[in-house]
């Protein structure tokens, strides 16, 4: 273990008052809740857990203290934070009563259906509290789909004897957990499904979940890295470094590290679509910038671009659509695209229309994904300045930062933020709550005056088309452009483009002034 | 500026004990030096400043408390530390005399030539004491070579009366530093001319320059990225990354993020170019141990790889020095490739021969830096495992981290250890030294006991060819195989390979236990 991790270890979070003695609280119910769309759809999915009430943690009579036995599982891609939800479930029922149980199943989703688990200990989480990564159970992208993975889970809730199952993870995973809930109960199972709100990629925010875990962690993590860079282009003075951040869906993580690094451009993937840019549209703004700074003799500059940009250019969906139409045909060729379509297309650059050409899925789709969407904007950028007949110069380098930001040790934010949603998972069990999400309110105020609630998962949902099949699903949220971040975003962004106003947050700091110990993200405050 | 930033402001580096009272200092001549090679050579060029006496910090009487005029200069790349260099150097000029300057030359070593400077006050530094870049009075890689280059520099060092010239910088200034003295005495200028080792490369090396400054920082850095990829593979389960780190000439930046972070694989430059391996025996290595740990279930990793492999690789040099004379040429093509250099032409990835063939520079040449070995690698590895019908999952993801590291804030050891430099060659310049490189020593030591010594440039050169002419130059240090990091590192990367031994350094602290806050880099432990 290098010092760090050791010293981490140590750590303890800080609890909410209203946390402090878990044998008088319990949870006052807020009125019944409903979907936020297609109601009447979710609530025939949902026969058992549609409707009831939102619930917020208040000073009584909590449940008996038995001992509890509860599985946990951590689903899809790592974030920070998730072994401490972990020792805040595990440590809460231990304070519930001694004789209770935390079984880790293995592997994500899949250690469920499979039965594989571990009954954790103390001595096992020891070495994890306050440590990044989900390795002491490992996590999976399976999903409890079909009648059978759902039949076998129910065998194993049943065999463990198990008074709950928390379920960390994103939009997908607790939409799981909410199946999960309501087919426990359909089968007369006493195992309540409890989910935890995690993703990096902040994608999963509503009225009473402020933001996700893992996402304070990550940005912090990319802004730091974005922070060097910016200070190393202001030095150097040569390159404009074009930097894609992960999250494909929103792009909450660029507006985030946008507030924190202040760099020249930034792009917005809800805005793009709102203003249904082309992706000459997009890149003539983009160079007007470049040019410009060129005259000021500034050959520099730092662009951010959230990873699922592509696919907020309404152009460049009709065309990748088109595409998957075309060659997954025997023998099909570009030659039957729409002429908007290959007009788009002709505007690509070589190695782009190659990516799009050869590199496809198993069923000749486009792999999306795998565009570099960096190097798109860089090609298109130099071949228009080249045109413009640019005296200035101009040098990409691209960066692509998401798996540095996973697996960090969890700023101390997320680390306490964490520790607390396991706390009101274990306390949502022994309570005797399903189908509920564990949510700690009031981010903004310092911990002790953070509050405590549980949200129906069903009053999240509507019903949306996946892989061709309307289901249930939680809605992802995007970033808001009549919101205060962005607002504020779009406020500051002009003055960036031509001055520079870079930002340098440096690494994270467990310790030291509050001031750049415990920020919280800057789209909350 | 941010939190962090107020606080690094108000960050006091320590000193080493001996330059408590610069009034009680002086040197001691420790014997007369020779260059490391060539030295009748390098005695001839450099006939005033050749053979000078290696000298040591000690107790004394100290030159007079005159005002001192200085110039100081930021040379090539970027490292952290630089700006404590140039306020370490401005407080001792100001203890010496309040009526002392430094005088920041502008954008690098052409900022003397064409006299761009400024005046450095207090209040300007007050906001860069411990901050990253080298934003202050910026850098450039331009030489001083020509004779007109020089006859100008010395023109500017005339009109400004300067003292002393303090040249921050690699291998090729601190050259560059040293013929300018030589120059400067030669013209009867009283200007004494000062080296300080600067490099993230670590490649300016010798018996008494332990480490480069900005080493310390960019490793740190690296290796928290490595170390939350690791942490990431070994929760995911199912990526192999590659991870190229910055570093041409050596592969010590590489060696020294080994052994912080122990991934499971790690390429050293100088041992393949010692072992004369090709890049498939390099590649079949590297595949058994992916192979075997698919076998054990293991389809995730971590490698790294250094910047500069692929010139280390011989029969990949010899093929690009073909190219090179094959495509420089009208009509040219690969036709006349050697029977081997087409051999290992064929070996190649089709992506890596387009960009050996299209590619390259204004002269016809390959682009080496260009080459994505990250890339060339895990496609190299992929076919294989394919031939080999691997049963386990191969999903490469890639890295490159340089640009990172480089302007970070420094790492309480960069910025202590910068600071020493700066006052150090403040009196390197009080006591009429010319042609010297400031040195701290003892760096494994305590602050305090870390010692102070004057090396004269020309000890450190030899005659090397460059770019076609015999040129005196400071001799790179490689990573030297029978040393004791890399016999650490060979001993222990056996066990890395199958077993996972990942380290999580985390971010650089700047607070808290010195186990963390204060460690010097591991090549130097």
């Amino acid at each position: 273990m290098t010092p760090l991790q050791k010293k981490r270890l140590s750590y303890i979070p800080k609890k909410p008052t209203i946390l402090a003695d878990l044998n008088a609280i319990t949870f006052a119910e807020k009125g019944a809740t409903e979907a936020i769309g297609d109601k009447g759809e979710i609530q025939k999915r949902f026969p058992q857990t549609y409707g009831r009430p939102l619930i917020k943690m208040t000073h009584g009579k909590g449940g008996a203290s038995k001992p509890l036995k509860v599985g946990v599982v951590l689903s899809g891609g790592q974030a920070a934070g998730g072994h401490n939800v972990i020792t805040g479930l595990f440590d809460a029922l231990k304070k519930i009563h001694p004789e209770s149980h935390l079984f880790g199943f293995l592997g994500g989703p899949s250690g469920i259906v499979d039965g594989k688990y571990r009954d954790l200990s103390e001595d096992e989480l020891a070495n994890y509290r306050n440590q990044g990564g989900f390795d002491l159970i490992g996590s999976g992208r399976t999903k409890i789909e079909s009648e059978e993975q759902f039949a076998k889970s129910l065998e194993v809730a049943k065999a463990l004897e198990l008074n709950g199952l928390v379920v960390i993870g994103g939009d997908d995973s607790n939409t799981n957990a909410a199946l999960l809930a309501e087919y426990f109960i359909d089968k007369g199972c006493k195992t309540r499904v409890i989910g935890v709100p995690k993703t990096i990629d902040g994608d999963l925010q509503n009225e009473h979940v402020a933001i996700s875990f893992g996402f304070d962690t990550a940005c912090k993590t990319y802004s730091e890295m974005i922070g060097n860079i910016a200070r190393d282009a202001l030095s150097a003075k040569k390159y404009t470094h074009f930097i894609k951040l992960m999250g494909r869906s929103a792009s909450h993580i660029a507006l985030e590290c946008a507030l924190q690094t202040q760099p020249n451009y930034v792009l917005i993937g809800e805005e793009v679509e709102a203003k249904n840019q082309t992706l000459q549209a997009i890149a003539q703004d983009l160079i007007d910038v470049i040019e410009r700074r060129g005259k000021e003799g500034k050959n520099y500059g730092v662009i951010l671009i959230p990873e699922g940009l592509i696919e907020f250019i309404p152009e460049m969906k009709t065309l990748i659509q088109e595409l998957n139409m075309l060659l997954a045909q025997e023998g099909g060729s570009i030659e039957g695209l729409s002429a908007p379509s290959k007009k788009t297309f002709d505007y690509l650059p070589k190695e782009i229309q190659d990516q799009l050409l050869l590199d496809r899925d198993p069923h000749g789709n486009v792999q999306v994904s795998h565009i570099q969407t960096e190097m798109l904007l860089s090609h298109v950028v130099k071949a228009e300045l080249k045109k413009r007949n640019f005296q200035g110069k101009f040098n990409a380098i691209h960066h692509f930062f998401g798996y540095e930001g996973r697996s960090c040790f969890p700023s101390n934010f997320d680390a306490t933020y964490c520790y607390s949603l396991g706390i009101v998972s274990a306390l949502l069990i022994r309570e005797g709550f399903t189908g509920y999400m564990s949510c700690v309110t009031n981010l903004r105020e310092p911990v002790e005056a953070w509050g405590v609630i549980g949200i129906p998962i069903t009053s999240l949902m509507n019903m949306e088309v996946r892989k061709g099949k309307e289901k249930p699903v939680i809605q992802k949220a995007l970033v808001d452009l009549k919101g205060q971040a962005f607002k504020r975003f779009a406020r500051d962004r002009d003055k960036w483009k031509l001055q520079d106003h870079y930002q340098f947050p440096g690494p994270i700091q467990f310790e030291g002034d509050p001031s750049y110990t415990d920020q919280i993200p800057k789209i909350l405050s």
